[in-house]
């Protein structure tokens, strides 16, 4: 069987790096590069939460995602479109499955994304990325305990799809322009399902697809739950 | 086993009514009700396209979607917020994958959906009625014949969730509000998945629950595709 | 002397008809039809009043009016110009001369108008059917008793107009498009004159001629106040 | 009968003073002051059409209207309020009455009022000052000859109001927060009216004050058009 | 040596008037004409401070600057550009410099520049015109003793250029638009430099003409200065 | 004479590194990093230029500055306040005094600059960085030979103040928030000075002062020019 235009099997992500606290005035930060993507995470903790929760001692975690104009080729322009909008939203509840905004207090995570190379993936990049900023973020302003207490689970996210009738794993944009289906999904470190977000993309998937995108997705988590570990070392929050 | 706080079983979907025509200066419209939420959808044909596709021949399908702000107690500020963006995303790829876009040629067929009455499942709702709407309105301005070539498929949508643990079908704003999980998914008629949408609220899920949320799913959409049959009748544009 | 293109006598409105609850999530709503033309009116009660009257003990009533896009044909963007603005501005005007603010207490009106199809005179539509919308949320939110207190007296709304010279009651879209002058009255149920707005549309009018047509406008607002009476039935607040 | 605040009797306009080309840059202007009310309104000439008119042959004129933030005490924000849209449409719509727009040609007349000094009547200020900056504009543009063929008539207009039971002429600030009803009425030179628009700020107003008003107003702008006359002097475009 | 093309010399600036009072609703005004150049600079103290100086006992100074659609030939749209960004920001620290805000108590002072016309050097016509407004604000809000204590110093700005390699005094509009530098200098009463803003158009300056640019914009000062004084008579407020 | 906070001498700037083609589809890109400021500047060229360009054959120049949120110690809030907007403007200016628009033909060249750490002098290393990003921008898309034609000199910035009485070159964040006066200095590689931007925060400055400045400003962008130098290495286009 024939592999991928970079050579790739099927089943093989692309090599993955996490530089922790390139951004060195944010509580937290993570420079992801997932093969040609490029994901700058910054996380800050900021004492006051959304009107709709004062007074009630919970906190918030919210997330911005942006492209940089100069992410693609040819170059973007710099505005908050649908696109990002839904993005946006997706880190944000991705993330907040793995923290006790109880835990939190009165405080709101900031999660901010800003796509320095868009080579595909660039949203569960983002997520992937966050989670290594909060954890820094969470240790550097509240301490390793209650950080720990914040910090629930890990979370993950991977993209998978069909291309030319073939479930690949972890799309680069050449792969991604041509999907018929494209999923992305997120999980916690523990393994439960965050979101499941499958398109039709001029296609359309049957359940057997369905199942083994999914298996497919689930052998990514499980090798990007490692790179975080590793990112994180002795820093490492669980267990 | 209990049934649900209206009396329905796991599995019974909200009883749907289906106006078409209601707005009459559209080419085509749907007053959906399913149980007590209400979309008013509105089709019409409009010979433009988008910039980007000027002088390609090709056309398009774009959704807005707006709740009324009557349609929530309290009353809700009219706006185009981050959710809205990003459920007339959705509204548009469903559709879409239902419309053949070069038989349309270089026009823009507009679906509006204008929530009534929020009483859950907005999004699913406009979606199913939708296709109503754009069945009319493709035969009001291209004719039975060239609208047949134009709709390649119906398409539907419905949600299921976990709430207290069990899968139910078609939730309402009750169920919704305590959900752990929430799963849209949009289907042609002819089977083909176009969109699955999960999402772990406050919860995650497991694969086992995702396989049985997709079951109760489709045995939903089994029966709106049946209710829009019956909305069209000897319209009804497939075989 | 011939009749007018859709067959009526210059002094004859279009049919009427009032379907009170149509919206079920509103404290009030009125579906207004009034020939080809049709608003849905939303009345709803907030418990909060807008920043420059916070701490005075009186209340407030506004209004939105949008026209759907699918409500002319050919579709129109859904925006707010500045005939939107003006017309908000005017229904807003309208109900606050027939309530009580003081009565009504540190609490803020909300009135929305949707038109669901522009046949001609939507905005004293807006108004006619605003009325019962109201009525019917005061009642549900402040009981019978202190409804009365609150809305002081009737309003309604007509157009009327000079087209080919001819004076006419109650113009529709073709006659508005061609109407060299344009007048919308807004009365009390007690006689009153709330708004007289006269427009030379391409051509002017003297002083005979706004007799003539004020006159007409008055035989019209006495026939939409019968017609709001016989809608609300046993729920007429007045006498 | 005791006099007004301000010592004139109920049928007194304010002293009327006219500045012609105040703005040295504009093709035409007038530095209009009215009693304390003072309207700077600048009239230009463009070669250019909006979008919809483009390729008809046939001109427009569209006009602003803005209150500068130290023309009221306290100091008011700048901004594009409701208030000012309905303000400039009126404008706009008063001056298109008197001017010729097949005659203009493909261009647009630019008329910005801007309020130096608010004190009651700035609107109909800004129309009766606009008349004869778009004289001077059109002249200095297009010739005395053509200038004339544009400018089909003289227009100008005049605030009258009900305070305390009584029918007075051109109000002032004070008056006009105090008065029961306003009414705006736009007249052409030759008689004709433009715009009637009556509002019961508070109160309503009969048919038999309509009528005084009405009369009221006539006799105010017969005295704005000779002051319009005096001001243009030889360059008095009519007769 | 040859003279300008309006027969100034190269060190000659423009005639200056300033009419105080011109805008009366306002706390102190000032029209400021320098040649072709009109600006209109009202200045209004408003008991309350920016969200950000709230309970600081401390009082802000902020400026608006907008050019009037008919400033210019032909008309510019009315909108906040970069440009004006970019001059009420300078505006607005000039005039803090010479302003105590400890003294002004917890009070903003509103300085609002409008170009009537725009012939070259609007921003420093601003600037030195703002600073006669602002002296009769306060001394008419807060009495002659206290505005001593909040004004602290005169503050006067100039431009000055090289246009075909001379140094220039004070640009007009046509000397503007062919300058290769263009220098802006503000500088207090009593001699301490504010800004400095130097800027080549399309070609550079040596250290040595930035010295000169120097020497003839502080000769402009004075000059304006002394026009200053002249405008406040009896109210000057130093020594 | 004691050392400044940091240990640096008066007249001793902080270490500049710059990191080439950071972000990988953008043509060309620097990180720059001046002691504990990052910034990462792309630039594009784009084969289409503005509105008011087109059909002139000439090219533009155009610069956006955004400081990322987590830039900040609190974060802050992503928005174009009027303070980019300044400093756009400048970056756009100073690159286009050392690029010429006509060899450029009828492209844009987009400079975007996304601050990553602010401590203080942000804009002056947006300007020094986008030399070297469009310098590898132009040579990627037009050639070296070519390159040179656009790019006629080199150009950088910086920035120097008084602080507590003291001229310093190169102010830190710590520097700058006390600093009496602040001037920014932008120069040709060959010595010609395109912006001197003096301002005194809370203080003036005298013309010895300003000379002082000048003099440190100078020494700073002879180091800022080897640095580049170094920087772009058998790249780099003079001589």
């Amino acid at each position: 069987m024939s592999s991928r235009h970079d050579g790739r099997s099927p089943d093989e992500p692309r090599a993955v790096t996490i530089d922790r606290g390139f951004a060195r005035q944010s509580d937290g930060s993570a420079l992801y590069r997932c093969g040609g993507t490029t994901v700058l995470v910054t996380a800050n903790v900021v004492d006051r939460v959304p009107a709709w929760l004062e007074g009630k001692g919970v906190g918030w975690l919210t997330a911005e995602y942006m492209m940089m104009p100069g992410s693609t080729s040819p170059r973007k322009e710099r505005r908050a479109d649908s696109r990002s909008t839904e993005i946006q939203r997706l880190i944000g509840r991705s993330l907040r499955a793995a923290v006790d905004t109880k835990a939190l207090g009165a405080r709101t995570l900031h999660v901010d994304a800003e796509v320095v190379d868009a080579d595909g993936g660039t949203r569960t990049a983002a997520i992937t990325g966050a989670f290594v900023a909060v954890a820094d973020a969470l240790r550097a302003r509240l301490g390793p305990e209650a950080a720990r207490a914040v910090l629930r689970d890990g979370v993950a996210a991977v993209s998978v799809g069909v291309v030319a009738g073939r479930e690949l794993l972890d799309l680069d944009y050449v792969e991604d322009s041509a999907a018929e289906v494209d999923l992305n999904v997120v999980r916690l470190g523990s393994g439960g399902l965050v979101e499941v977000q499958g398109t039709g993309e001029g296609g359309t998937f049957s359940r057997a697809q369905l199942t083994a995108l999914m298996d497919l997705a689930e052998r990514g988590l499980d090798l990007l739950g490692e790179a975080q570990r590793r990112a994180l070392g002795g820093d490492w929050p669980f267990g």
